[in-house]
C-alpha cells in the first residue's frame, strides 16, 4: 500500500502541474462562457494520470471523468476526476481539486485530495489515519458534534437539487447551526481537519465521492448516501459527510423529508 | 499616496501576523459554535492597525468594526474590517480577508484587500490601476461582458437577502449565465481580475465595502448600491459590482423588482 500511495502522490504531482499553468490564464479570462480552456486543462490532466497508470500499474482499471472506462471491471481500478469545482477553476477560486481514488473490488481503499493552487493535500488510506500537509496549518481528526444544532453545515450551492426536491435539504440547513457555501472537495477535507461538520451532495459520479471517502473515515467521520449507506458504484450520486458519526441518524432522517 | 499606500502595506502586514497564527487553530476546532476565537483574532487584529495608524497618522480618524468610531468626521478616515469573511475564517477556508480603506472626505480614495492566508493582495487608489500580487497567478483587468447571458455572477451566499425580499437577486440568478457561491471580499477581487463579472452583496456596513471601491474600480469596474448609486457612508448596505459597466443597467433593473 505505502508504495501505491507514492504512486498516487507521483500522479497528483503530474496532474498539477498540467492544471496550474492554466489556472486564471488569459486563455479562461477570454473565455468567457465558453469550456474550452477548462476542457483542455481536465483532459491534459487525466492524459497525465492515465499514462502514469498505464506504465506503473498496466494490470489496473481506470474510470475517468474525461476518458470514461478501461477495463473497469479489474480487481484494481483508479478513479479519477482531473479538475473537481469546474466552476471554481473557471471564476479563478482556487480551492478546486484533483481526486485521485483506488478501489478493490469496488470499494475505495486510496483516495487523494490535492490542491494544485494552494499545495494543500490530503491523503486517506482504508484502515489508516489520514494524513494532511499544506501550507496554512491544520491538523488531522474531525471534531465531535453530538447535535445539529451546533453543527456547522457546508455545500458546494443551494442548488445542487432540482427544484421542488429540496425539502430535506432545507430541513437540514433549517436545523444547523450555521450553512457556508461554496468549496466542492474542498469541504470534504476539512471536515476531516475538524473545521466542518457536515456536507451534503447530490447528483455525484463515482470520481467526485471516491477519493472523500478514506480521507474522511481515516480523520473518524463518516461518508454515505443520503440514507447514511456505504456508496458503490450503483449508488445513485447522493452524498452525506458527517465528521462526528453520531450525527448520522439527525442527518439521514431530515434528508428523507 | 505612495507613502499612504506604503503605510496601508505596512498595517496589512501587521494585522495578517497577528491572524495567521489562530486560523485553523486548535482553539477554533474546539470552540465551534462559540465565537470567542474569531472575536479574538478579529479584536487583536483591529488593534494592531489602530496603532499603526495612530502612531503614523495621528490627525486621521478610524472606524472599525469591532472598536468603533474614532473622530469619524476627520477630513482622512481609515476604514477596518479586520477579517471580512467571518463564516470562512471559522470554518477554515483561506479565503477570508482584511480590508483596509482610506476615506477622504467620505469617499474611499484608497482600498486594500489583503487575504492573510494565501499571501495575495490587491491595492487600489482612486484614479490609478490597482495592482496585484499572489502566488496563484492572475492579471488585473475587468473583463468585457456586454450581456447578462454570459455572465458570471458570485455571492457569499443565497441568504444575503430576508426571506421573501430576494425576488430581484432571484431575477438577477436566472438571466446570468452561471452562479457560484462563497468567497465575501475575495470574489470582489476576482472581479478585479477579469474572472468574475458580477457580484451582489446585501446588509454590508462601510467596512465591508470601502476599500473594495477603489479596487474594482481602478481595474475598470464599478461597485455602487443595487440602483447604481455610488456607496457613501449614508448607504444603506446594499452592494453590487459589475465588471464591464455596460451591465449595470441591466443588473440594477433585475434588482429593483
Amino acid at each position: 500500500m505505502d508504495k501505491l500511495v507514492a504512486s498516487a502522490e507521483a500522479a497528483a504531482d503530474l496532474a498539477g502541474a498540467v492544471i496550474r499553468p492554466l489556472f486564471r490564464s488569459a486563455l479562461l479570462v477570454e473565455a468567457k462562457g465558453d469550456a474550452s480552456p477548462v476542457t483542455e486543462a481536465d483532459r491534459g490532466a487525466e492524459r497525465a494520470l492515465r499514462e502514469h497508470i498505464a506504465r506503473h500499474h498496466p494490470d489496473h482499471g481506470v474510470i475517468g471523468e474525461e476518458y470514461g472506462p478501461d477495463r473497469a471491471d479489474a480487481e484494481w481500478v483508479w478513479v479519477l476526476d482531473p479538475i473537481d469545482g469546474t466552476r471554481a477553476f473557471v471564476t479563478g477560486r482556487p480551492l478546486f481539486g484533483t481526486l485521485i481514488a483506488l478501489l478493490h473490488r469496488g470499494r475505495p481503499v486510496l483516495g487523494l485530495i490535492d490542491q494544485p493552487a494552494t499545495g494543500e493535500r490530503w491523503i486517506g488510506v482504508e484502515g489508516r489515519r489520514t494524513i494532511f500537509r499544506g501550507p496554512f496549518g491544520g491538523a488531522i481528526g474531525c471534531r465531535p458534534c453530538p447535535e445539529l444544532s451546533t453543527a456547522e453545515l457546508a455545500s458546494t450551492s443551494p442548488d445542487i437539487f432540482p427544484p421542488g426536491q429540496d425539502a430535506g435539504f432545507m430541513a437540514l440547513r433549517r436545523a444547523v447551526r450555521r450553512t457556508s457555501w461554496g468549496g466542492d472537495c474542498y469541504i470534504y477535507g476539512l471536515i476531516a481537519l475538524g473545521l466542518l461538520d457536515v456536507v451534503v451532495d447530490a447528483t455525484m459520479k463515482p470520481w467526485d465521492w471516491a477519493a472523500l471517502v478514506p480521507v474522511v473515515e481515516g480523520a473518524g467521520g463518516r461518508v454515505t448516501d443520503h440514507a447514511g449507506r456505504p456508496l458503490t458504484l450503483e449508488s445513485e450520486g447522493d452524498v452525506l459527510a458527517v465528521g462526528d458519526p453520531a450525527l448520522l441518524p439527525a442527518c439521514t432522517s431530515l434528508l428523507s423529508v
